[in-house]
Parts: C-alpha cells; sequence; structure tokens
C-alpha cells in the first residue's frame, strides 16, 4: 500500500466543513490548511455556497481535480459513503477524523470491518478511524485542534507516530518545541483500521529521506504484526525508539476502552525489543532525552564520535560536589560505572589547577574543582581526562553561577571537545541568561541538558546506540 | 546555642574584602549587601581606605557598633585568628565561607577541630567553614555568587538547609524561581563543623514563624547527631523533607572528599524516617513536586482538606484517552489505587456528556471524555465523583489544546472543586498562553502540576501528609 499521498498529496480536500460550528474539526482542519499550508485544499459541504469568502463544492465530483487524499470529519454513519466514495473516483488517500468504530463496541466493530474490507480491496491508504491525522509540515496539517492553541515543532528529523492524539501534541509537540527537538512528520494513527504502526515503520525508515529517528507512542502492536514490526525495526538503519503506555495492569484495562486495542503479549515483545537494542523509555523523561540526543546526532558534523560507549566508563567533572555527588548518586541506575582515577592521573590534573582552587578540589570521580574554578581549569581537566582511554565519556556539569566562570565558558569547552574528541555530555541549568553559554555548545552539536538525570540518561542513550551499531554491522 | 544572629542581625561585619579583586567572595557579599539587602553592613580590609566610594575598617575594634555577625572570607591559616577575635568582642555568630577544613585531611581537621573548641566554649554559632552561607530576606545575603548570576526564589514558606552550596542556589534556588516556590530562609551548612543540620530543624521549627516547611538536602547526618534530628523531626509541627545525595555506593565514596562527612548508617536511619512519614523524595523531580505542594498548602484559604487521602483511592479524569493511560500507569508506583466505578456510576455520567462526545466518550476508570468535551461536562463529571464517597482524590489532566475546552475552564474548575471539597490535583501543560487557566487554579490554590508524573507525585504526598497528620494527632 502507497502511504506517500498521506503525507505529500498535491490536493486534498475536506468533508465535513460545517457552515454553522466554526469549532467543528473538519472546518478548523479546512480553514488551516487553506490559510497556513502549501497543499491545495477543496472543502466540500453538502449545499455548496462558501465560509469566509471561500468556494464550497456540494460533491467530490465537482472539484476541478480529484484529490490525492480526501479528509473525512463527519459522523461515523455517513463516513462509509465518502470512502465508497474514494473507491469509485480512484482517490488513493484517506484520513478519518472521527470516532464511532472500533472502539465503541458491536455496531462499530462492524463498522470498521467494513472500512477495512473497501480499503484493502481498492488499495486506498485510510489513516484512522478516530484520530487527529497528519502533520507533514510546510504542506498540510490535518490536526484539528487550532493552531493557536497548540505549539508547532521545530522541522527536523524525528518521525512522531503516536496512537494517542492527545499524546502526540502534548508530550510530542509542545515538549519538542520547548527543547527543541525537531520533526519530519507527525501521524496520528487512532484505530489503524488499515495503516498502522508497522507500514509507517517501513514507509519511514524506506522512503522518507527526511526522517533519521522514529518515534512511537503505542498502547500495544496490532494483532498478529508485531512479528513485521520487529524484523523492520531491528533492520531499519532509522534510530526506533517505542514509547509504551498501558503496560501496567490499570493500564492494560485503560487501553482496551481507548483505542480497542489488543494488548496482549507485549511484555514479552518489549523483552525481544530490548534484545534488539529498540530503546524503550520507561518515562517521559527518557523519552525526551533520547530523541533529543538523537536529534542533536543526525547533524552531519559531530564534535565526537558518538558510537564508543560500550562499557559505559565516565568520568564526572563539576564545580560543585553536590552535583557531583547527584549524578554518580545516578549511574548505576542507568547501568555506567564511574572510572577510579590514578594517583598519577590525579597529581597531573592537580598541577594544572589554579592555586585557589588546587587544594580545596577534590580529584577523586567525581572531580569537584570548587567554586573557586576559572575556565581554563575545567577546560585543561577536559583535555586530561580526554588522553585517559578507558574513559569513555565525560559528563560535566556547568555551573555558571560561580564569578570565576565566564561567559565565554561555552565556546572554550565547545573547542576543546572538538579538538580532543572525547564524548561530553553536559549539564547546565536552563536559564535565560546564560543562552549565550548553551548555545555555544549547541552550535558545536554538543548535548546539553538541563538536569542531572538527563545528562546521565543521554549517555545511557549513547551506550545504548554504539551497542546498536555494532549489531547492525555484525549483520 | 541561638542562631538567631546568625538569620536576624542588625549588624554584619565581612573580613576579606579584596581590593584589587572585585570577584574576590569577600567583596561580592561585602557589596551585595551594602548595596541590595537591609542588614547594617561593614567592610574589613587591614589597610583601610574605601572601595566603590565605602570606607572599610582596618579591624573589627574600630567598628562604629560590635556586629551581631562577621563573615569571614579569607584563607584558612588566618581565619581561627577572627574566630577567637570574636570571642574576645562578643559577636554572637559567625559564617566562615572559605574551605581547607576537615575536607582537606588531617592538617584541616586540626584546624577544624580548634575551630569547633573555640565556637562551643565561647557559645559562638558559627555556620560553616566550606559554605555559602545564608540567604535571608530581606535582610542579609552572604552568597558569594553575584545577585545577577544566580535566580533568586520569591518569598515564601519553605526553610532551606542544604550540604551543597552548588545543590542550595541551583536544584533548590534556580528551580524554586521557576516554579514558583516560595522560601523563608535559605542556610548553607558546609562542614558544620558547629551549626548542624540537627540544630537548624530546631531552629526553624521552634523559632521561625516565617517557616512551615524544612527541606534539607544531606550527604548523610553528622555522626552522633541523628537521634536528635529523627526525635526532632517526629515531632516537628511543620513538614519535613529530607533529600539525601550520596547514599549508592559510588556517592558514598565522592562525599567523604567533598564535606568531610562521615556517611554511616544512612539507610537504617533513612529507613526510620519513614517510618515517622518524614519525607525522602527519590529524585529531583519529587523533591519539587512536594515541595511545591507544602507551599500551596501552607495558605491558610484552602479549598479542599488536604488531609483525607488515607488509602489513595483515585479517580483519574481526562479528554485524551493517552494521557489517561499513562496516568494510571503510573498509579501503582506512587502506591495509589484507581478505583473502578459502577454501571449505574457510568449511567449518571454519561447522560450528563453532551450528544457529540456521549457516545464515543468512556466511562471506566481513567475516564476519557475525548476531544469533544466542553467545559460543562468537565464540570458535570467532577461534581458527581466528588459525591463519590470513595474517591479520595481526583487527578484531572486538562489539555486546553481542544477547540471546545474554553479558557474559562480554570476559573470553573477551581470554582466547582472549591464548593464541592473534593480534593483534586490538575495537570496542564505549561504553556505561556495557557497561563490564564493555569492562574485562575493557582489563585483558589488548587495544585497544578505541568507533567502527569508531578501530578500523581502529589497525590501520593497528599497521602503521606494524611498519615503524618494521623500520626501526630496519635501522640
Amino acid at each position: 500500500m502507497n502511504l506517500e499521498n498521506l503525507f505529500k498529496p498535491k490536493t486534498m480536500a475536506v468533508v465535513g466543513v460545517s457552515k454553522k460550528n466554526p469549532l467543528s474539526p473538519g472546518r478548523i482542519i479546512f480553514i488551516k490548511n487553506f490559510f497556513e499550508m502549501e497543499v491545495n485544499v477543496y472543502g466540500i459541504h453538502p449545499d455548496g455556497g462558501e465560509i469566509e469568502g471561500i468556494k464550497l463544492y456540494t460533491k467530490l465530483e465537482e472539484l476541478p481535480e480529484i484529490p490525492n487524499l480526501l479528509v473525512i470529519a463527519i459522523s461515523a454513519e455517513e463516513t462509509l459513503g465518502y470512502v465508497r466514495n474514494c473507491a469509485e473516483l480512484n482517490i488513493p488517500a484517506c484520513i478519518i477524523i472521527g470516532g464511532g468504530f472500533a472502539e465503541i463496541g458491536s455496531e462499530g466493530i462492524k463498522r470498521q470491518e467494513e472500512l477495512e474490507r473497501i480499503a484493502f480491496e481498492n488499495e486506498i491508504a485510510v489513516l484512522g478511524p478516530n484520530c487527529i491525522g497528519v502533520y507533514s509540515p510546510p504542506l498540510l496539517d490535518t490536526i484539528f485542534m487550532p493552531t493557536e492553541r497548540i505549539t508547532r515543532p521545530p522541522k527536523g528529523t524525528v518521525a512522531l507516530i503516536s496512537q494517542s492524539g492527545g499524546v502526540l501534541v502534548d508530550q510530542f509537540f509542545h515538549k519538542f518545541n520547548e527543547i527543541k527537538i525537531g520533526v519530519s512528520t507527525a501521524v496520528s494513527i487512532g484505530n489503524r483500521a488499515v495503516v498502522d504502526e508497522t507500514m509507517l515503520l517501513e514507509y519511514f525508515s524506506k522512503y522518507d529521506k527526511e526522517t533519521s529517528n522514529i518515534a512511537f507512542y503505542l498502547e500495544g502492536f496490532k494483532s498478529n504484526r508485531s512479528k513485521e514490526f520487529l524484523r523492520l525495526a531491528r533492520e531499519s538503519e532509522d534510530n526506533v525508539i517505542t514509547y509504551f503506555g498501558g503496560l501496567s495492569e490499570q493500564g492494560i484495562k485503560a487501553t482496551k476502552s481507548h483505542t480497542a486495542s489488543l494488548s496482549g503479549n507485549e511484555k514479552i515483545i518489549s523483552a525481544v525489543l530490548k534484545q534488539n537494542l529498540i530503546f524503550q523509555p520507561r518515562s517521559e523523561l527518557e523519552l525526551l532525552t533520547h530523541l533529543k540526543l538523537l536529534d542533536i546526532l543526525s547533524h552531519k558534523r559531530k564534535p565526537f564520535d558518538p558510537n564508543t560507549i560500550v562499557n559505559g566508563q565516565i568520568a564526572v567533572l563539576s564545580i560543585s560536589g553536590g552535583h557531583g555527588v547527584l549524578c554518580v548518586d545516578l549511574l548505576k541506575k542507568y547501568n555506567l560505572f564511574g572510572v577510579e582515577f590514578s594517583e598519577k592521573e590525579k597529581n597531573e590534573m592537580k598541577k594544572l589547577v589554579n592555586p585557589v582552587a588546587r587544594n580545596i578540589a577534590s580529584y577523586d570521580n567525581p572531580i569537584d574543582l570548587t567554586g573557586s574554578a576559572r575556565d581554563e581549569d575545567i577546560e585543561n581537566i577536559i583535555h586530561i581526562l580526554s588522553k585517559i582511554e578507558r574513559i569513555e565519556c565525560i559528563i560535566l556539569l556547568i555551573l555558571p553561577y560561580t564569578p570565576s566562570i565566564s561567559f565565554q565558558i561555552g565556546r572554550r569547552i565547545a573547542d576543546r571537545v572538538s579538538l580532543d574528541k572525547k564524548p561530553l555530555v553536559c549539564f547546565i541549568p536552563y536559564i535565560q541568561k546564560y543562552s549565550l553559554i548553551i548555545e555555544s555548545l549547541e552550535l558545536s552539536n554538543i548535548p546539553v541538558f538541563h538536569s542531572i538525570e538527563e545528562a546521565v540518561q543521554a549517555v545511557h542513550a549513547l551506550k545504548i546506540l554504539t551497542r546498536r551499531k555494532k549489531l547492525i554491522k555484525l549483520k
């Protein structure tokens, strides 16, 4: 089944453009695409006429051209008629917004089965029902929430596929926008009667060049499709991330009524995914950390080779003892280890630290250069740590609160790391006035996070990436 | 030992005001207090003279008045002389900023022992050494980081005591400012040679009326003081929160070099704290969630009685199925339970929901009113849930992205909850344009959080509070 028309249609039509209710989903979709997006869009209303000065057509046959995509935003009862229309007119793709299918029980299940029959027999790529559709910038946006109400993420490398529209616009869009993770295309699959997560995984990993990372929110796999999903995920050259909801006992009950999922042997599948190093974040924070890291690493220019964290041997460098302690406390949780330094290595560090900090600093791991540390101390210690081979990655905790750290610190670290090429992940508190420091690191594609735990999670992500790279090479 | 002069001095003197180095700690402390704070402050420099047009005095004896507090920001070697000076002149309190004591080993240990001897013999409340001192607005601020570099939290009910200055200004100050948690006084205890966490617990719970919540960051208790700490924490009418760093194997190693802590039987103490319902957050996020909740509940005006969550029986109400699923997934982790609704209760709900959403909504727990829900649906369901006695608390997940939710939703919920008096905790994504909704809830002191997990953590906090209240009543 060809999915391209769902994401790259030249022409799109919308059914369900209410003249009375400006907040109806069909009308919002029509209007936002007409005024904001690049696709050529037509509105259908049985009575014709116009809204906001834009002509409406009474039926599909009346349109000046046959659209590549039909968006259906009307009641469940009327929906199937329009899908049959697509078959007759050779419209190859269709998005069904409304609910009233398998998720409401017997009557709806029958309706959904009929929908599937028509779609598969006529090769129509049907997305939904019970979904918010597609966001494929700059071409189209079928999300029925007013654009000014949601927040849009920047353009980037992550394709998003979500079984929940709410999770898509909130956990993904809003948070992506906040921490600047870029999206290529976003898809809400709803009841996934026809187009499912497995077909989308194939599409994005094989046919979409803009995408190099594919993230899923799923409440279970579509039945009989998990093996194929697994095969594709294993073989994909893109990074695949699967975030699961509804795996708890209470959650399983809930998903049944939500998108009519057949939650089944997810725990087994989850174990197999893990074996194949398909990452499954355990929390929203971990999900976002991994995606942020992957999006940064998708840049061609890399300050270091990210695929070198085999065992997770870490050095922690800080100017606050407490931060160092909190950081090493977290290492074990993420399967990472603090290296030990030899007396020789410690002495080498000590010699290079400024005289005020020298004797009060601590050169064990975590290294605490104290509030008397200066820019060059941090730079020098990074240089020494970079030469120690058994250190696979440095976690640097920068606190620009102390007076001896200058606002050049970001640039100095960025240049040092780019020259020494030792993997390094930074923590800097996110405070507006420190954006100068944060940006100088980000411009060199050095991963920067705003909590200690995220920095540790990011190194864990690097470890998984390294292992997956090896696994793919072995094949 | 009287600690009041550390926090409420009328007059303060600073030793170590460098004329050459504008970034030296003593100079920063002197200048910021002179220009920004209300305490009467004098600067000491052996040569006298002036900086920035302000007169400096050559020695303590020369000051126009004997200060209540002396801040010492000079080398470890010279520090003791000034402490002896305090004894001679009857200066009752003193803050020692510099390091070079127990944390650097043998020579420093001796120095610290001598410091303790002088202080205890002469009843001088010595804070530190190796600390950043006291923030007691609007009177004084001895944090040696320039004020424009750190962020200051708003004024409020939480007293902060931290063994790490870095954690104090970052995890506490910066985050408190971000999520608006108010601070009464903040103290960095450093090596806690004399004034320790136990003395401060006593001071804040017995003598400071502004404080009703006391939060600690500790890397272990001072030796032989844990029993007394425990007794005070158990008996305190304030809420006591202890956040521990350095309890992991790697962390224990690190704390030894950091503040010369004698980390010992913390795990046992931690178990005893738990028995007495002294809350120990497991993560930074949980720490902040609890403090935010406690700060809100410190207001006299409360929309509901917070001390009624005995078993943790929860109803989750959402307009996004995915959000509901993610929320119930988290309940077990926080020792909470989703109630089940009877058919009668479900029918009662269904009858009140608008016709568009009625048949596609789900009335199991989590309740999913779908993207077609309107303000009055949410309000009506809250009213029904409030009448169901076995529900102890409602978690409401509001997503104002959908067009049928109005910007009055916050006010409507706030009024409903204040009338029905059922405990309710909200999740709303933190997006600037939704502050209108967020503020209408916050003005009624309804707890609002910006991730699902925080909302669940907050209910967990309510459960602990309820149990602690019972425990205290029993005594």
